[in-house]
């Protein structure tokens, strides 16, 4: 426990990686070479040009199968005057690769060849049809590569090709670029190896894995340290270890800011700080300097502010060592779904998801919170927000980092709505029977058909009650759509209250919710079950200030049933199939009929049209209805409103 | 040695590869499911969706450092009426990550703390400004991930990022596709393991390491089985025990026809032959089988046609075992600078060198020779000309699979022209010093000047004399160029005669040429160094007729100087660092120019500029001296013609 703050410095982050790298540059720090066997080569860096050692072929070869004779004793033979060799003395059976025997210059295939004794024994005799010319069908000393030849250039990534060439100019031993060893010390007394079930207070340690898994992708050796104690001597001799052993030493901060504050006075004795604190968000909390002549990165403990930065200031640091430029991200253009505010002065890293739809890409900002590992598998780009604006308006042309290959985006069909545990099911069965991959985004049912309005998506998941008609869907989807739309039954589900094992408190009823003793937990804005859950309540005449919890608001079925399986709530509405997969029991209080709202123009993507044959798939239908409270008789069933 | 005759059958490319491709199927040949760690599935393919084990986090955690406390005993703070709570009683100090003591439901971050008392004991006071709504500050359960919640889908990749979100959600291990098993089997009497000095007619076996090492790069498990000689019985043993210990078996024939053969009997013998022949080239001797359920692919010897073949028709087995589409390589559009035939019937595979002239993307076709492993080295793309057309005109527009980055197709000077030793050097200098690459490629001086004329070049090395004037290079710029160019001299450079070591001949003039005992190695037509000796001979009044050897071309110095080095040539006209490179004596004709002729719209070019700025280097031309045979007192100088 730690009130002490560390006032840290906003430096541009070009400026941070300046002078770092001016400070290695001072000390002669960068690229090592080492010599390792061609075999093992592949994807090595050559130090420096690597020349043949011999040539190839480095005798004259024959390139055919058939006889090696000296050229001048064919000129003249034609087919009605042929000349006959005798075979052992002018002509001799060569296979191909055979060298040419003494005084032989040329190879005449063996189909050309008439033989006029039985056998191949000395003594036979042959009979040649037409002259050869000197070194044909020869493979020449030299053709391929001469010996002092430089075969790659300095710097150059050895593939396999390289590998065949270098072993034909008989280099058994290349000079290559020394992979820097990256040692990555976890420190922080919360912190945990991974295990299956951490104690409340625990910390899964990851943020090692997937930064040395980077490391080892750029080229880098990747060396994990033991878990280091936020303890002022333990860390100083886990960097001290390190520096000795390693080109690169990283520490991840626990994520407090008390061992922060250890790591930056280590630092301080050991050697010098460079920067302490960039003008970048998320990561801000940064440290670079020099120990012993190499560089010391310090990295905050939040796993996307330690993966941004890893990635803004190991990188650089690893391909310096390597000799190479860094490799830039593939970009591409898209259009801002909704806009985006960051303060002046710090540059942020915004994690968008990109969508195909129609012929516009769409860059849908993801939730920032940088603690939030799960962001960085499901985004599709990284966005910058430079320092000097306030924002980006919705709409605008942005410039995407890609994080996935763009081939897969364009075959994507996104979904943005209401949440449904069928949806991540939906997405396995869809790329195995069709290719195409699914991207959902949990934003509630107006959420959904507000973002199919603005172009983000390909369709919406919807469950909104018509409190008026009784009716699912349609009137919400001419309000809000606005434009003519496909309503498709993925399946009728069951709603009702997620309560632990046995119902403790013995709810039944939205009249239960009003007692003193019953903490409920609801979803926010725009979600269909909160509508579920607003009409019941103004059905049974109870205000939503009678609810404890009310304005306690989660994004999906499954933070609910978390929040009820954790003891934080006694009850929350939303599907069974959410109470099923947390072992939790489900009062049922309505069917409900939870459909995808596809705008009419889209019906003919061939990736939609993979969706609705998905719907009428008895293997997915029978995968649906086992996650329990699903009824899929009338999948896949299509209104036009 | 065999005169056996095979006969191929010549089967289109996708109708064998669908005869193996449905062979596996029937067999029910594909992806294997194993389990790993996950710190060791970087890399891995998920074999099914991977769901959460436990949520992220996996309890109710401070997301920043201060007091924790029951949100409703905050409420009604203000400045001006601030609530006074007793710490470890109704206020607990949390670091960021640490767990919300029972009964706790928000955080209030340090900053907006006043404590009231010295320490920070059981005892102490705090005043709260203002009110904190419940959850504030707290990472609930599965704000991450809710345990049961798919992470990955099957068929993914598994990235860095992904790896911490597996680890954050408690899973230890992952089922991922079993990297499939491929052995290869080098045969061949003939062939060796990879030696510095190989005797003539030993091969070095290299194929197996190119292979392998891009199975390696597809996601296979790379085997090489042993040399294997020509022989039945023990190719047959060695096919069998891959079979058993394998998912995909390699044999790799020998390049003569008669080690091919055994192979395709121990085919027959052990399994079934599906294909023997494709309408491919070069490649066309391959053989695919089956034997035991696994698939066979017979590879032909020759370096490229194994290469070709290997990515023909292994790589979509290994993505067929990972349960993967077969990635397609990029391709760009360009313009053909040569025409190409190619006979009706087959589909061939053209090398081509790419290089961005102007605006324009040219393509120039490479030689076409199987056995030359450096040609792939040296290639920028693959071009396909389909089996039904008998080539493709000079200017037309030309599909191209990328072997090389386009982003380095585009930051390369091409050179097209006479060979000089130094350009190598110049390409190592130019990369380190601007980062643009160098492609030389070499034509002879007459060559250069065309493939100039046709776009195809920035810059074209020439020395031309011209026997009129005893000038270098300005008529033949005017005659075969005829636009304006700057003429920029690398460097006056000796030429004369390369003789073995000792000059056991006594070569020492163009008369000595003439002696019967003295066999001459000639330079191709349009090489500037056969013109020297043309203008010569003609000046001596000697006939070709009377040079014995006149007629044998050879493209290069160092070819010529590796003809003399075999005692195949006694000697031959060539550069002195040639003669220097292979450790032979020279016996000096004459100083020539070797300039780089720049069409003058070509001129302000960076990669063109960065080329002037390289022969101005003092490091560069001490270089270029050490090679022997150089004078580059003048190196630089610009002459506009």
């Amino acid at each position: 426990m730690s009130t002490r703050q560390i006032y840290l410095e906003s430096l541009p982050r070009d400026e941070a990686l300046n002078r770092l790298l001016t400070a290695l540059d001072q000390v002669g720090w960068g690229p090592q070479t080492e010599v390792v066997p061609t075999t093992d080569a592949l994807g090595r860096i050559t130090a420096a040009p690597v020349r043949a050692h011999i040539s190839a072929p480095h005798y004259n070869a024959s390139a055919v199968d058939g006889v090696a004779v000296k050229a001048s004793d064919t000129f003249g033979a034609t087919e009605t005057a042929p000349i006959t060799l005798r075979i052992g003395v002018q002509a001799h059976w060569v296979d191909t690769g055979d060298p040419l025997p003494p005084g032989c210059d040329a190879v005449i295939m063996v189909e050309h060849v008439n033989l006029l004794d039985e056998g191949h024994g000395q003594g036979d005799r042959c009979e040649i049809l037409a002259p050869v010319a000197p070194w044909e069908n020869v493979r020449q000393i030299g053709e391929d590569v001469v010996a002092t030849e430089i075969l790659l250039p300095e710097r150059h990534p050895i593939r396999p090709q390289d590998m065949g060439a270098l072993l034909a100019a008989g280099v058994l031993e290349v000079p290559v670029v020394r992979r820097p060893v990256v040692t990555f010390i976890p420190t922080g007394t919360e912190i945990v190896e991974p295990k299956p079930d951490p104690a409340p207070g625990e910390i899964i340690e990851f943020n090692s894995r997937v930064i040395l898994s980077m490391v080892r992708e750029w080229g880098g050796q990747p060396v994990r340290a033991n878990i280091v104690k936020d303890d002022y001597d333990l860390i100083r001799r886990a960097v001290k270890e390190a520096v000795a052993t390693s080109d690169i030493v990283i520490v991840n901060a626990g994520s407090s800011a008390g061992s922060e504050d250890y790591t930056v006075h280590v630092l301080k004795e050991l050697g010098q700080v460079l920067a302490h604190g960039v003008a970048i968000r998320p990561g801000k909390p940064v440290m670079l300097g020099l120990i012993d002549g190499k560089p010391f990165v310090g990295l905050p403990g939040y796993p996307v502010s330690t993966w941004l930065t890893a990635d803004l200031f190991v990188k650089p640091l690893v391909y310096r060592a390597l000799g190479l430029p860094v490799p830039k991200r593939p970009t591409v253009r898209a259009s801002l779904a909704r806009r985006i505010t960051s303060p002046m002065g710090v540059e942020e890293y915004v994690r968008v998801k990109l969508g195909r739809v129609g012929d516009r890409l769409v860059a849908t900002p993801m939730s920032r919170g940088a603690a939030v590992i799960s962001s960085l598998v499901r985004a599709d780009g990284l966005l910058v927000v430079e320092s000097d604006r306030e924002g980006i308006g919705e709409g605008s042309p942005v410039t995407v980092e890609l994080l996935r290959p763009l081939s897969e985006v364009q075959e994507t069909v996104v979904v943005i709505g209401s949440h449904d545990t069928s949806l991540d099911l939906m997405g396995s069965f869809l790329h195995r029977k069709s290719g195409y991959y699914l991207s959902s985004a949990h934003v509630g049912s107006q959420g959904g058909l507000l973002a199919l309005r603005r172009g983000e998506a390909h369709m919406a998941g919807v469950h909104l009650l018509d409190a008026g008609t009784g009716d699912y869907n349609t009137s919400y989807v001419q309000k809000y759509l606005g434009r003519p739309a496909l309503l498709v039954l993925l399946a009728r589900r069951e709603q009702g209250f997620i309560v632990p094992k046995g119902n403790p408190k013995g709810i039944t009823s939205f009249r239960d919710l009003t007692r003193p003793d019953v903490r409920y937990v609801n979803r926010q804005r725009g979600a269909g079950t909160r509508l579920l859950l607003d009409y019941h309540l103004r059905q049974e005449g109870i205000s939503p200030a009678q609810v404890q919890g009310y304005d306690w608001e989660l994004f999906t079925h499954l933070n609910v049933a978390a929040a009820v399986k954790a003891g934080d709530a006694d009850t929350g509405l939303g599907i069974r199939s959410a109470a099923q997969a947390l072992d939790l029991d489900f009062v049922p209080v309505a069917w409900e009929e939870y459909e995808l709202c596809i705008p009419a123009e889209l019906e003919s993507h061939p990736g939609v049209q993979a969706v609705l044959e998905l719907l009428r798939d008895p293997e997915f239908l029978k995968a649906v209805e086992a996650l329990g409270g699903y009824d899929c008789s009338e999948s896949g069933r299509i209104r036009r409103v």
